[in-house]
């Protein structure tokens, strides 16, 4: 594995790759890996032929009041777990390197981006997109990971890449979670034993949701009414951002009544980490 | 010369050029050629090894207002220019093509776009960044040109290219005039024979302001009240959305003492045309 600083290089790297006929894999990432991040990575290495990950936290996503200092990291860690893997290229940039002079530009998605953690993030999918096209310039991947944890930044991204005609497929892949459940998410970390406990509960909610919906009920109140309750019952889930039902291509809310495929969110906050979960409520 | 319609075919062939070392120019254009896009022609045979020109007039760049249907178009006239020019591929897409599906991202440039034509035409910008950036997602091309008669375009578009990482080289190349002086336009097309001759007072204004400079003039005020006169003394020369004096670079307005180098601009009506000119004034 090369690790590599410079964009010019990495972009260099993958032209000499294109230029064999191999296609580019990429997995960006902030780091602070877990199985989550791995099983993108062993997508990439399977389906494509040179696999790239990239691992920036990147300080534009987060807002003023949110964790950009504490968020988790371990360089390396991350370097040995990318190696033991198989991943040929690590781009490990500096801020002055993926934020370089001027700081101008944006690149926004409109609408898809209102709701869900748009709705109580305001600044954070505009971060998300300009550095994820960003990198997409740097690496010029034909195929491009992300997890289904972070559903809604899977769709903006795909609607990103191909509203701006990027030659590049935005694949998500499903959820991992640990044995009992919790998905895997690096802000876990913030997580203490009792609240990590705790945490299962959003998982468990969303559960009494499909069971609702499995059983016939085509009411969203009703369905969330019970989502909701599942997580009240848990003293140490405090503020809930959001528990919504939505339609998985538009992210628009759905109504009464309910039809398939449906998404099913949650964001809530379990100490200080602000957790989020879903499950895909695929058509019959 | 190939013309292509659709976007894939465009990445495809830039590839295969960039795959076997060659160096890929790109002009993107609205088409209605003149000598100005011509020589941006020229300096992309020269300079790269694969001439890619794309003819598209971009809706989303025209304001409620303003002239999108008017637009002049010649698609066939302009084809053959390109043949002889020895133009390797001309992308002509539909708007289907360049808006397939969702049109929900936008890509933006702040602050350098809100003075001169940004603060006359306030979609103008946004319309531009996003249409180059698929057009570059497309082509992929080593070097893009751009004429300096839309100064702040092309200041825009570098610093959007150097801002998303984009390995890119954006060059502005001098503005063409006619004998007479005037800067070509393809909204010069709107000029009846009295405008015509009206609308040599821009380059007129401009050249006065240039010599109140180059006589040791320091005062910005004085400089633009003597450019705005000469555009006053032509009764057919309408409206001006601007006589400003700004640095090249960061395209903030200048203040007493002027220094050197700075661009003076101008946007002026005459008749229903929008003319826009400058002189780009030098160090020394």
């Amino acid at each position: 594995m090369d690790t590599l600083v410079l964009p010019e290089e990495v972009t260099q790297r993958s032209r000499e790759a294109r230029a064999k006929g191999r296609r580019i894999g990429f997995v960006p990432t902030m780091g602070y890996l877990h199985e989550g991040h791995l099983s993108l990575v062993r997508a990439a290495r399977t389906q494509t032929d040179l696999c790239v990950v990239s691992i920036y936290v990147n300080p534009t996503q987060f807002g003023p009041d949110e964790d950009l200092e504490a968020y988790p990291r371990h360089m390396g860690r991350d370097s040995l777990l990318l190696e033991k893997e198989g991943v040929d290229i690590l781009f490990a940039p500096s801020d002055d390197a993926m934020y370089p002079g001027s700081d101008l530009t944006r690149v926004r998605v409109n609408r898809i981006t209102e709701g869900l953690c748009g709705a109580f993030r305001p600044v954070h999918f505009e971060g998300v997109c300009t550095i994820v096209a960003k990198l997409f310039h740097v690496v010029e991947p034909d195929v491009a990971y992300f997890g289904q944890k972070d559903f809604q930044q899977a769709v903006v991204l795909r609607t990103m890449a191909r509203d701006l005609l990027m030659p590049i497929e935005v694949r998500a892949l499903p959820t991992v979670r640990e044995e009992d459940g919790l998905a895997m998410s690096s802000r876990n970390a913030y997580l203490d034993e009792e609240e990590r406990k705790a945490a299962l509960s959003l998982l468990k909610a969303l559960k009494r949701g499909k069971t609702l919906v499995e059983e016939g009920e085509k009411d969203p109140e009703k369905i969330l009414l019970a989502v909701r309750r599942v997580l009240e019952s848990e003293p140490l889930v405090g503020p809930t951002d959001y528990v919504e039902m939505v339609n998985p291509d538009t992210l628009e809310t759905l109504t009464k009544p309910v039809t398939l495929p449906a998404l099913l969110a949650i964001a809530a906050y379990v100490g200080r980490a602000r957790l989020i979960d879903n499950l895909y409520l695929a058509k019959e």
